[in-house]
């Protein structure tokens, strides 16, 4: 049994622990939290719930640490912190600090000799992957990358920072025409306009000026004024009923062109509908995680990301069945 | 710059030339016919055309030999036979018989120190990587593969091999209704029937018996007999002007749960629409090429299969660079 901890007890946490349930080779050995331990309730009834403080008494018990922070300030301290003691699997998603988070990751567990997974889930992650098999494939082509339908947290956080608003849920919507434009082959150009709708859903006070609060949401920078915004008032009854859920997906196109005078044309599309975004991006995870213990126990250390992993590593079957039924 | 040699210069050979040309690694040496070389014209113009009873003069010259004949017959001699002199790589397709070709190139290219790669392309290829990162990262699901709408060659030849046909073009056709129900995550359990339609275009000598040719096609065992199949027939000149493209494509779609009591829904979609089913296996082909000659660098010996080779193997372009730009 591989032997899992977690760090970190929010939503993606919680995805870990109920993807953990569905494997036959993985066991949850605990949950480390900030919080006291006692007022965190977990799923597994096995497993134990610990201070953050106890998490090196547990380097013996656990093959692979899976860490549940956000990108924005745990992870860049946490993965190369305890990539010193354990081997850890992370979500880092800020594109933009993916080298510098990769070189501080493979210092510490080049050092430890730890294997470190970054960058994990869908996107970073499968859609990542996606890219690199098409570009690949198709070195002259296009790539296209489309997010949606699907709650995005942080311009739903950012209506919430509005005076006046209650709650809010964004959904980023895949412009169709933009996505059939693709699909032909004919290689568009797309503003960012063109390519996604932003549908907003906010409750507000009762003594809110609704058309403050909308023209606020339209015009915000960098979030909303370089798309096609449309906002709804509802009640938070409404919200709850529903917008509770966070569903999310999107599509990876590669376009591109073969043959002697790229006479023929190809389109690779991949595709994700997700009534859980952070259920999903735990069962990457817990996949990839399953590759990092292998890996390591292969000896191999330091920091890598999913481009570095065969897909083979990733699956609970023999090489053998893997070839007599899924090739 | 990896040097290419291509024994067998059919749709696939041709694909694979005109692939390298497309890359900036890669260059084409000599291409092996078991025909007069003076009779095969190749589209490369520094690289030789040789009867394959010469192939071993170029051990040293060769990186990767791609084999581009055919799984019936072709494959299972020639890929364990020139295991021993060459790494190499082939698109062998027949699945019952995978096991037995991966011993026999394992044992040639284990003893010889060369790395060979089975059964690259899309189908298996691609697709079946497709199945593999499904099954891991929804293991509670269902696989679902679709093929077209495409040429099947082997449903084509069937027909032609019918007294009074003089010519035939057979499509492959995924049924929406059955993709839809797929797509919907209700895990539908389809017939053979349910799934594709076939549609056959023929060309019959004047005094052919439409009927009967019909009827034979209709009800010919394995082929047809289990489809709902359309026959139409078509004069010389319909068939050249419409019908002398070899497209082909389909769907890999795998439908899974997750949640503590499995509660929520996810579709993962990989779909190829393709101009030209040679060229874009080609295209496959010639990227794992690639990753068949960096392996083989570092020391890796024996039989793989696209499941062991990690995806930052097959393109042209550094660590670093795939971090910043594709993840």
């Amino acid at each position: 049994m591989i032997r899992i901890g977690i760090l970190g007890y929010g939503n993606l946490g919680r995805g870990i622990e109920c993807a953990i349930k569905h494997t036959k080779d993985m066991k949850l050995i605990a949950v480390f939290t900030r919080r006291d331990p006692s007022s965190v309730k977990i799923l597994t009834s096995d497993a134990k719930v610990e201070n953050v403080d106890k998490i090196l008494n547990y380097q013996d018990d656990i093959d692979v640490l899976i860490l549940c922070g956000g990108s924005a300030t745990d992870l860049p301290k946490q993965t190369p912190e305890y990539a010193k003691y354990f081997n850890v699997v992370d979500s880092f998603d800020t594109h933009a600090n993916i080298p510098q988070h990769f070189e501080r990751v493979d210092d510490a567990a080049k050092t430890s000799h730890h294997f470190g997974l970054i960058s994990s889930g869908w996107d970073p992650g499968m859609f990542s992957l996606n890219r690199v098999y098409g570009n690949a494939i198709l070195p002259t082509g296009c790539d296209y990358t489309f997010w949606g339908k699907g709650v995005s947290q942080g311009h739903s956080d950012a209506i919430r920072r509005i005076d006046g608003v209650v709650d809010a849920r964004q959904y980023t919507v895949p412009v169709d025409k933009a996505l059939e434009e693709v699909r032909s082959g004919s290689n568009p150009n797309l503003t960012t306009r063109q390519k996604h709708t932003r549908e907003c859903y906010v409750v507000v006070e009762d003594s809110a000026d609704k058309a403050r609060i909308e023209n606020e949401i339209k015009t915000m920078p960098n979030y909303f004024a370089d798309y096609d915004t449309t906002v709804h008032f509802i009640s938070m009854e409404e919200m709850k009923k529903n917008h509770s859920k966070l569903p999310h997906g999107g599509f990876v196109i590669r376009t591109g062109k073969t043959g002697w005078e790229n006479e023929h044309n190809h389109v690779i599309e991949y595709s994700l509908k997700l009534d859980s975004n952070p259920e999903f991006t735990a069962s990457v995870i817990v996949a990839y995680s399953r590759a990092v213990y292998r890996l390591h126990k292969e000896g191999k250390i330091g920091a890598h990301t999913v481009f570095d992993i065969a897909p083979a590593y990733l699956l609970d079957m023999s090489a053998e069945e893997m070839r007599a039924h899924l090739l």
